[in-house]
């Protein structure tokens, strides 16, 4: 399984660099687009059908129904651990939403998934003067001895002047990682491999500065993996605040002496996909998804990462079923699970379902905020590309007409779209996504009605197109 | 000392009102300026000291010395009660951090303080789920009986609707405030008297949404203070997520269950107001203060508040002190005492310089924010205001030449101003202020270097020139 986490965690990883630190950088080249009058003309058919979607959503019966959806559910549940049995609690609670909603096709596919429970942690400053470091564990670390660790720290600012120092200087102390914030893309590598790369010199635990562009000392968690071969020591984020004070405290040639104590576990467990179709009337067995990921970390309440992509993605199924439309194509919303702990329940779902992947016509996936809609993070063939350029000129009424083509676009759907089958993501006004990610703050105050309104009404209308249009959107070769 | 408290806490608050959320608001009217042909020529001729001040923050040698000073003091202490050993020691340190700087005319008074200790605090949702609450407890609150305080909760948007509800929907039960922030001078009401009204419909507790623009799900804490002859309830900060999730629940008609727990202790030490002296060459018994508190709530490190606000003072005397600047009028930097809790040290002093009061000439605190210095807050009069404006001109090449004639100064020396004693505060790009004010954000990565050396010049110039203007800024009358 080590392996499977990396390479999903590598996926992710690439996935976020590219797609949220990128998020302004909407590619510049020009493409010659020769679409067939044809197609212009069938997706131009689409107006009337998209303002109604947008309409219905914005004015109409579903104006403030995204964001009401979602605070009954993120308040009932909160946050929604891979593992535990409140994330099962909240699998059944959209079943049966889905079907109140006269939604019959809703059902679930099992998954086993990790289930890596903090427990009782906590970090201490012991000299040069007694200090609480508010801490959070990070994903699949180990515990450490039931009495702590007590040891002197050495701060670094990079893996580069770790590797630079004698073994003997790391050996037995608990390496603190200062690195500045880049961007998500590039500094999350701290928070992948501290533990690994600490341990690599002999120490004994490691803390990094949270990975994040906005502090209020508040410490964010993720995932990390070991390397193969390499002794596991308990690894945690601190704060900015703290990771700052802890390198100036070592600048001034104070002795810096840290309990960590973490009591983690970890287990496997059972959950579930969720599964909502709306079955295509002329080409059934064709199939788009549109999703996002139901689990969330065990902070906050999981309403940005990734409660609202989850629920943009339900609501295309509530709306169009509310509103008598039925694509030529099936249309089916995926809440995932346990994409938090390394894309668990979509890379089980691309497992069971290898066969069909030759009709898979499009996958959507939003899982990089829900904040003011611009248009969509697209991947695949350039023939595509104008045919969906096309199709967002269809949302200029609400201004989300761009097109993003750098990054992929979802990472539990990145196993298809690294394959050239097309694919988009939800492309946001997402500048502050990671002052919240993976902390306390991701909290339902992050949301705006109005704006979940659009990228609703986007995401349905944009995800009924692509399943009812008459031509495929064609695979890269 | 109840009713002492109180009023301070008005002040406070009427400073707090004018200064901080006004401080886009610069007084547009055009005042009539007569001055005569001497004080503008005496003014005119700073320009050079001025222009020397600067240069030796901002590029010579006091280029960084704030920042560092600051962050060598808060790495050291952190947070500084009131009351506390640590708070002592911090002052210990500042009067040998003066005299190493070879100023050797620094003394202190002592000052009965209150010792408000929070001990032991949880705020923990019961039902409808079982949810921690992060809380910070009110200065003055009393504690919970050992075992807390289980009750059923009511939520209420504003005092209005408190007031308008029936007694008995009110008795035993916790209040919580789920009060908008409009501004801090508005909102803050519901710190200060949210206990007391609750007391009044029988509330066996308060909580209040915390009393910030902006939350990473953060409590704030501060000051309250309960009336006369109503029962004193235990009262606590939440976050604005919670707070507005608690009022989600009642409005679907949950029932509410909170525990409340609290072991706040109250009682009284001595601290002392550290004084330093550049005595007058020619004019030593006038006086001219420049202050900011060393006192700091028990989150945070107090970089912020007052962190900058006092080292910015205290650089003024460090800066003409190697300057060999030496202002005909005594300049006096006072580092309060026991600001928070109720301005307590600047009271003492007033009561112990009652008779000096006459040849006080300008009185100047820092206490909302060292962001970018834009100028001056003022209070006085008219004359001195023309005064003040001609001198604020100096600092044009630092862009703090604005003027604000509305609000208070500062809080310690509100005393005087409001009695007609000219005086002034940091006028500064304050924006962001109350996002981390009272907050375990309030850390010295909140503050930056350069601006720091910016206030600081502009706060050592303006200081000195006042003390050293050939004649008085003139009294109202």
């Amino acid at each position: 399984m080590a392996k499977n986490i990396t390479y999903s965690i590598l996926a992710c990883f690439i996935f976020i660099i590219n797609s949220i630190t990128s998020v302004q950088i909407v590619e510049k080249r020009e493409l010659e687009c020769a679409l067939s009058e044809n197609v212009r003309e069938n997706i131009a058919n689409y107006a009337q059908v998209t303002n109604d979607i947008i309409d219905y959503f914005v004015k109409g019966p579903l104006k403030g129904k995204t964001w009401n959806s979602l605070s009954e559910f993120v308040d009932t549940f909160g946050n929604r651990l891979s593992g535990t049995k409140n994330l099962e609690n909240s699998i059944d609670y959209m079943i049966e939403k889905t079907r109140e909603n006269n939604i019959k096709n809703v059902y679930t596919e099992e998954v086993e998934v990790p289930y890596w429970l903090r427990g009782e942690e906590y970090a201490l400053l012991m000299k040069p003067r007694v200090k609480n470091l508010p801490m959070l564990g990070l994903g699949y670390s180990v515990a450490t001895p039931p009495d702590g660790i007590i040891a002197n720290a050495i701060v670094v600012k990079s893996f580069d002047e770790l590797k630079s120092l004698p073994d003997a200087e790391v050996a037995n102390k608990i390496v603190v990682y200062d690195e500045a914030y880049v961007n998500y893309g590039v500094t999350v590598k701290y928070r992948s491999k501290g533990a690994s790369e600490a341990a690599k010199k002999g120490a004994v635990g490691a803390l990094i500065r949270s990975v994040t562009p906005f502090s209020m000392n508040t410490p964010h968690t993720g995932m990390q993996s070991y390397d193969a071969n390499v002794t596991k020591i308990p690894v945690a984020a601190i704060t900015h605040e703290d990771a700052d004070l802890l390198w100036r405290l070592q600048e001034r040639g104070k002795e810096i002496v840290i309990k960590m104590k973490m009591s983690a576990t970890l287990s496997t467990k059972t959950s579930r996909n969720t599964i909502i179709d709306t079955e295509g009337t002329t080409k059934k067995d064709k199939v788009v998804i549109v999703s996002g990921h139901i689990d969330s970390w065990d902070v906050g309440d999981g309403s940005m990462d990734d409660g609202g992509g989850a629920f943009i993605s339900w609501m295309a199924q509530i709306a169009l079923n509310q509103m008598n439309l039925r694509p030529k194509r099936t249309l089916r919303t995926i809440l995932w699970t346990a994409e938090e702990l390394g894309l668990v329940g979509s890379r089980e779902y691309g497992k069971r379902h290898r066969n069909e992947t030759e009709n898979l016509n499009f996958v959507m996936e939003s899982d990089g905020g829900v904040f003011q809609p611009l248009g969509l993070i697209y991947s695949g063939s350039k023939t595509g590309e104008c045919m969906i350029k096309e199709i967002l000129k269809l949302f200029s009424s609400i201004n989300a007409t761009q097109i993003q083509t750098q990054g992929e676009p979802g990472p539990d759907i990145g196993m298809w779209t690294r394959d050239g089958i097309p694919g988009g993501g939800l492309l946001n006004e997402a500048s502050k996504y990671f002052w919240y990610h993976h902390s306390e703050g991701d909290r339902l105050n992050v949301m705006d009605s109005d704006v979940l309104d659009l990228a609703a009404a986007f995401w349905t209308a944009f995800s009924y197109i692509v399943a009812d249009i008459d031509s495929d959107i064609p695979r890269s070769p």
